[in-house]
Parts: structure tokens; sequence; C-alpha cells
């Protein structure tokens, strides 16, 4: 009942910070049908400062962090990512009505993480005073990979079973054809992933934070602009997600219904993989909510190209929709759930 | 004597200021050819981040303002706006030479309201060190919906009435038919205007700054922004300025008269509202002067799509090459003028 | 033994200092195919940004600079210029293979300078605690145009000699039109390279701080700014250089040997003036570095479209690309050695 009445009134408490608030106010724009628009070249920008400044941050805590504590929550992390992609292709890919390709690359997306929302998580903790460990960032790519490397894996797989048969070729042959199609495609994807703007500027800045030493112009550019920065994108993601929403009618309500019911679902899992890793290496708790944030997030940036390239039949519709005309709202508004649970069960101080 | 004088003085220390300055150097490099550009996307986002900047700082001021003390100058915000297109009806519309069409659209642009000139005059009175009410932001919609409002309705009125004969009614039929669609048209005008990217941007920030708590992100991000975007901002302005100039050698000297006296005209109906307000309520010394400053700007950011798509007959060139051309510099150089005035007839300590 | 363990030294620490780190990072991700990208307008708002600031920071110091002290660098900036292009003339011009406008457009690059490679010099001597004159962003259009404008007429020159026998005039006829063109090239020269966005911004941004009052604006916004937006336009340069090294597999090897050998020669032309300078008037350490740096640097903003408009016959793949390709990093790493050897000769405490 206190918890309840807690997590309401953080949630309330939340919906005023600029996160939220932006993110709403671009929603009842594209609602009242505002011409607003934030031209693209910008956005491209904003999403390049935003990503190396994560990934400055995450490199710089690594270069001191304790390398046995970041290997736990790096394994939990991908291991999250996977069970995440195979709960999708026993529920929604098994759906009546969504095909397996359109499911699988849902899931897919559900699987892998929003570094703007993982953003939004981190910039509600800073607001809170919530400590985390610096190395958080370096978890995304985990997750990420895991989860796209997956998804993509098991819809071609898919896919190769479905086509009954082939000119001169039993299932047998399918198989052994899939097998060595599928080392090519694990080694396309993982390259992929790691060649996309978002990838790209998240890993360059973890490597220029690891092995340089920006510091100076961390502290000087990347952490000033970064909340003004993420309170624009929260905008445009407000007004996407309004117009995405109206798309999503014409598609089946499975994904309505997995839209809203995974982020908890996925954000539950990545919770308790975090609090294994508490009573395993002293995690903290702000990490444990980080996890289940990054757990909860749908990919909004580096997994549509992603997808789109390596499976060209899944339809855009159904699954950049989904997940950035649901999920991430859901995934976001979802945070303080994480938050209260976390002080409920470990507590901050 | 003296007064002219301390004007003089003003005007020659303003010059030197940023806002003037890079205003003239703006000028100037379209003089010699330069071809240095500002690309279009950046342009609009430094126009978001100045409107959305000086939409949080008026609700964040609204949100602890006295209402009594908004409503009257409110109120005379409006008033003026409609005044001033009535005036430019009566002048401006009737001279010889100008179509009615494209008289009413330039003095509906003169009576609109330019948040750059309003935002140049804050920064002024900021760097004397003269307060003004917060929420001196939120009156800019109550004077720019009004002016555009009156205009295009006379526009469209004065349109019908010039209609000799349809086929089949008279001038009674034309003024039942004007009702009923001026009730429409009032609507639609209304809704663009509130739809357009520059009112959207600030209404969002108002409501933001009203109901959210974007504190932090208002003084981290947007404000320190706030004077480095508008010196680009400035220099964008003068290099079009420069180039509307050489366009208006084409029209008839009447635009040259009225962008050149409207703004001394309409700032004086500002100021005048303003110390009426100012002996009702208390209105303060600065917040006269930038009631004078925003009679006195004619809108170049969100007045020209408005009235392109409401009254698609008048000539962009003649409006809005007097407006940016003429009446936006005329007005940024009047801004000591009220600086002076207001400092001579209620006094700055 | 020690000297050259010092530049070592320096050279590795500057390395790991976020202009050199951005560089070599813009390198690799161009080397694993990366597909992140600025956008091009954002691109040209950062150069604006960067120039005007380099301009600004110029003109306010100029504003309080010893006049005298000023004009002996500026004549050794200016004498430096043309000697480079003279050498490249007689050296890479001359080279089997190279043709003749394709090899002075090169060397007039080589002798015009990279404000961002000058602006690296600034931050590496910034973050050395290294002083240097205020007034040095003004020295380099100087140089700039000098080298240009030589180039551009040696070129010139050099097609009109090549043309053998001109319907009815000989060596004397062209000598004599040669005359006149000249004086109309080196004054169509000068305008265009006054009038390229580059120059303009950096010229705008001088008379600003020499003619305005921008030091408020300067300080909250150009400053701060300044090191972060380099940073990415490090990134940018560093991707740039790591194409167009492939773009140049193709082209002679003369241009790869004046590409790597061009900055050191340059450098230690710019050093020496800078020295003579540095005892005649009391020219800094610091000073004598970036006037080092100026020289060693090509221009990879201002001279490019400058070149294409003037010699439309020569080949971008060459001059840009070895130019931006192995001038601008080579000038770049040579940095540390310019301020290891002001170190050796005259010291900073």
């Amino acid at each position: 009942m206190d918890m309840t009445f807690d997590i309401a009134a953080t949630l309330v408490a939340q919906l005023q910070k600029p996160t939220l608030a932006f993110l709403i106010g671009g929603m009842m724009l594209a609602a009242l049908g505002s011409k607003l628009e934030v031209p693209a070249p910008v956005y491209k920008f904003i999403v390049l400062v935003l990503l190396l400044k994560v990934g400055l941050g995450a490199g710089i805590s690594v270069r001191e962090a304790d390398l046995v504590a970041l290997a736990v929550p790096a394994i939990a992390a991908a291991l999250v990512g996977v069970v995440i992609v195979l709960l999708g292709s026993r529920t929604l890919a098994r759906t009546k009505g969504v095909t397996p390709m359109d499911g699988m690359a849902t899931t897919g997306l559900f699987g892998a993480v929003s570094a703007s929302t993982l953003a939004a998580g981190m910039v509600m903790l800073d607001a809170e005073g919530i400590a985390y460990e610096g190395f958080i960032g370096a978890l995304y790519p985990f997750m990420d990979i895991a989860a796209l490397v997956t998804a993509i894996l098991l819809a071609r797989m898919c896919a190769a079973r479905a086509m009954p048969a082939t000119p001169a070729g039993g299932g047998t042959a399918v198989m052994a054809m899939g097998g060595g199609e599928n080392a090519n495609l694990v080694r396309e994807i993982l390259t992929d992933t790691l060649k996309s703007p978002a990838i790209s500027a998240l890993v360059l800045g973890l490597a220029l934070g690891l092995l340089g030493r920006p510091e100076q112009v961390y502290a000087s550019f990347y952490e000033p602009l970064f909340r003004g920065l993420l309170s624009i994108m929260m905008l445009i993601m407000g007004m996407e997600a309004w117009l995405r929403l109206g798309e999503m009618r014409k598609v089946a309500h499975a994904y309505v219904a997995y839209g809203i019911a995974a982020p908890f679902v996925h954000g539950a899992l990545g919770f308790g993989a975090g609090m294994i890793a508490h009573h395993l290496t002293g995690f903290s708790g702000g990490g444990v909510v980080l996890l289940a944030v990054m757990a909860a997030s749908s990919s909004d940036i580096s997994g549509p190209p992603t997808l789109r390239a390596a499976l060209p039949e899944a339809n855009p519709g159904a699954y950049v929709g989904t997940s950035t005309g649901i999920g991430t709202p859901v995934a976001i508004l979802s945070i303080p759930v994480w938050i209260a649970l976390a002080d409920w069960l470990i507590g901050f101080q």
C-alpha cells in the first residue's frame, strides 16, 4: 500500500521533470498538429553529442573501474538481451496474424537498448542524487548486440525452415547451408552494428575516454550540453511517438499489447539480473535501476537501420511503430517504477 | 536638448553592443558580397532554442506572477495589435499604387511581433541592469494573433467588397457570406498561428515553464546559449535585411516611407499603452520599453508563413521586404529611443 | 639526445589530448568503415562558430595591442606565405608527371593556413599554460592571402607562357596581356578570398572584436563552445583524412613526398621568421610556435573553393588530397615538434 503510494508519488513528480515534461510536450504538439520540426541534420548532431558524451563518461569511468566488478553486470546484460528475444519468439512471434519475420524484428528491437531512454534514466537518478557505476554506459553494447544478433539469427533460421522444398535440397541441406550462413551472418551483423552511427559514436567515446585524456572537454562541453540537448531530443521523440501511434492503428492489436507489457516484463528481468549482480558483487542500487531501464527500453536509434538491412522482409511499420510509438514512451514512464522498487528493496540514503 | 543628447549617446553606445554590432556586421557582409551563410537547418534550430527559452522563462515567471498584474498589459498588447492594423488600413493600404491586399498584409506583419527584436530588447535591458516583468514573453501571442487576425479579416472583407457583381448576389449576399466565412476564417487563422513552428515553440515553452519544473535545464542550457545564438541570428537577419533592401527598390516608395515611420509610430502607441498600464498597475519601466519594442517590431518568423497561407494573393516581396528589409532594422535601431524615453519619463535607478 | 627524448615524450603526451585523440579516433572510424557522419549544415555552423571565435578573440586583443609589435610578425607572415609558394614552384611544380597547374594549386594550399590546425595549436599551448600574443589570429589572413595570390598568379603566368603561339601575338603580347590580366587577377583573387565563408567569418569576428564590445558574448558562448566544437571538427577531419588517403594512391608519389616533407620545411621557415621577430620585437615563444604551425599547416576550409574557382584546370583530387589527406595530419602531428623546439631555444617557464 505504502509502496504503491510511493511509486505513484514518484511517478507524478517525474512527470514535471524536464525529461518527461518535454516528451509529453512533444506528444501534445503532434496531437495539436503543430508544424514545429527539428531538422534532420540537427537531430543527427544531437544524437552524436549525446552518444559521445555517454561513451566518454563510460570510458573515463572504466579506466579507473574494477574490471571484475564490470564483468558480472556485462554478462548479465548480454544474457538479459538473449532471454528477451527468446521470450518474444515464443509469444509475439507465434501470435496469430503476426508474421514470424515481423515478430522477431519487433522483439529484437525490444531486446536492444535505447541510448536516450538510458540517458533519461541517468538524468532522473542524477536529479535524485542516486549514485550508479560510471561504467553503466559500457554495458549498453553487450545487451544491444546480443539481442539483435539473436533476433536476426532466429528470424533467418525461421525463414529457412519455412521454405518448404528448394529446387534440389531437403531439410538437411537447408540446415547445413543455414549453419554456414549463420556464421557469416553473425559476423556481418556484428560488423553492421559496430559500423552504425549510434554504436560508432558510443564505442568511439568509450575508446577516447579509455585511451585518451578528454576530461577537460568532457567537463566544459559534453556534460553541460547533455541535459539541454536531451530535452530537445525528448521533444522530437514525443512528436514521433504520437505520429507512430496513429500508424499502429492499422497493425494487429498484438503489437499494442506487446508494446505495453514488454517494457515491464523486460524491465523486471533486467531488475532481477541486476539484483543477482548486487548480491554477487555489490552492484549499486542505481546500477540495478539502469539495468532494468536498459532491458525495458527498445532501440530507437541504432536498431532500426540494422534490422532494415538484415531483415528487409520485415515491415518497419510494425517494429518501428511498436518500439518508438509504444515501447519507448512506456519504458520512459516505467523508469520511476524501477527507482521506487530499488528504493524499497535496497534503499537509497 | 539634454534628452536629445542622452538618446544620441545611448544610441551610439548600443551600436557597439553585440546585438546591433552583429546586425550591422551581417549587413556589411551582404553589402561586400560575402558567401558566408548559416545553413537553414541550423537557423531553424537556433529559432527553436531562442523561442523555447523565451517561452520557458515566461512560463516560469507567470507561475509565480500576479495574474491581475498580467491581465492589464495583456489587454493593452492585444489592443495595440488591433489599432496598428486599423491605422495601416487607413494609411498604407489606401496609398495610390499599393494594392489593398499587399497593404493589409504589410500592416499585419507590422502589427505582429518579432520574437528576435523582442529578445534584442531584453538583452539590451539586461545589459543595462534594467528590470522588467518576467511575464513579458507571455504578452507576445496576444499582440501577434490580434494583429494577424485583424489584418487577414480586413483584407478578406476588402476582397469580397471589391468583387463587383457575383453571378446572382448583391452587396447583402456578400456581407452575409462574409459573416459566415469570417467566423471560419478567425478559427482557421487562430489554429494556423498556433500550429506555426514559432508560436508552437513559444507556447510549448510557456506550458512547460508553467506546468513543469524546467528550472535546472533552463539555467544550464537555454539561458547560457541564448545570448550567443542570438548574436548569430542577428548576423543572419543583417544579411537578409541588406538583400531585401535591394528587392525593395522595385516596389513603391510608399513601402519605404511606411517601413521607416511605422516602427516609431507603433512603438509610441505601445509606449503609451505601457504608460497607462504603468499608472494603473505599476507595470515596470522595463516592461513599458518592451511593450513599445513589441509594437515597433514587425514579424519576421511567425508572420510571413501565416500570411502566405491566408492571403496567397498578396506579394511577399512587398510585405516581407518592407518588414525584414526596413521595419526590423529600424525597430532594432529604435530600441535605445524607448529606453532613453522611459529613463526620462519614469527613471531607472 | 635529451632534446630528442623531450620531443618524443611531448609527442606521446599530445596523442592522448583531445585534439589529436579525436583526429586519430576519426581516422580509426573511417578505417573501420563506420557510417558515422556529421551532417554538412552542422559542419558549416561549427566552422562559423570556430572562425568567429578566433576572429573575435584576435580583434579584442588587437584593440589593446601594440600596433608596432603586430607589424613585424604580420610582414613576416606574408613573406613566409610567398616564400613557401616560390619554393613549391621550384620543387613540386617541376617534378616529372606533375602538371604545373596541379603543382601550383597544391603548393598554394600548403602556403595558405588551416584555421583548425592553428586552433589545434592554440588549444595545445593553452593546455600547457604557454602564453602567446592575442593578435595571432590576425596574422592568418596575411599569410593566407599572400600564398594564394602568389600561387594563382604563378599558375596563370605559367599557363600563359605554355600557350606557344596565339593567333596573332608573340611572347611580348602575352606578357603585356599578362600584365593587364595580373592586376585584374590580383584584385579578383583578393576579393574572392575576402568573400569566402571562412575568411568572411574571420574578418567579421576581427572587425566586431575591434570596433564592437563583444566581450560578454565571447566569454559566455564562443569561448566555452570552442574546445568542444573543435573536438567534433577534429573527428570529421580525421575521417576525411583517411578517405583522402585512399584517393591519393592513384596520384603521383611526388604528392605523397611533398605532403610529408612540406609541413616540416614550411614550419621551419615560419619558425625561423618567428625567431627573427622574437629577437627584433620580443615576439613570444608561443607566438613563434604558432607562426610555425601556420606555415606548416595547409588550408582545408578557405583555400580549396578559392583555388577551384581561380584555377578550374587543376585537379582537386591532387591538391585537396595532398593537403587534407597528408599535409593536415602531418602538420597537426608536427605541432609538438615546434613546442619542444621553442622550449629548447627560448624556454617557457
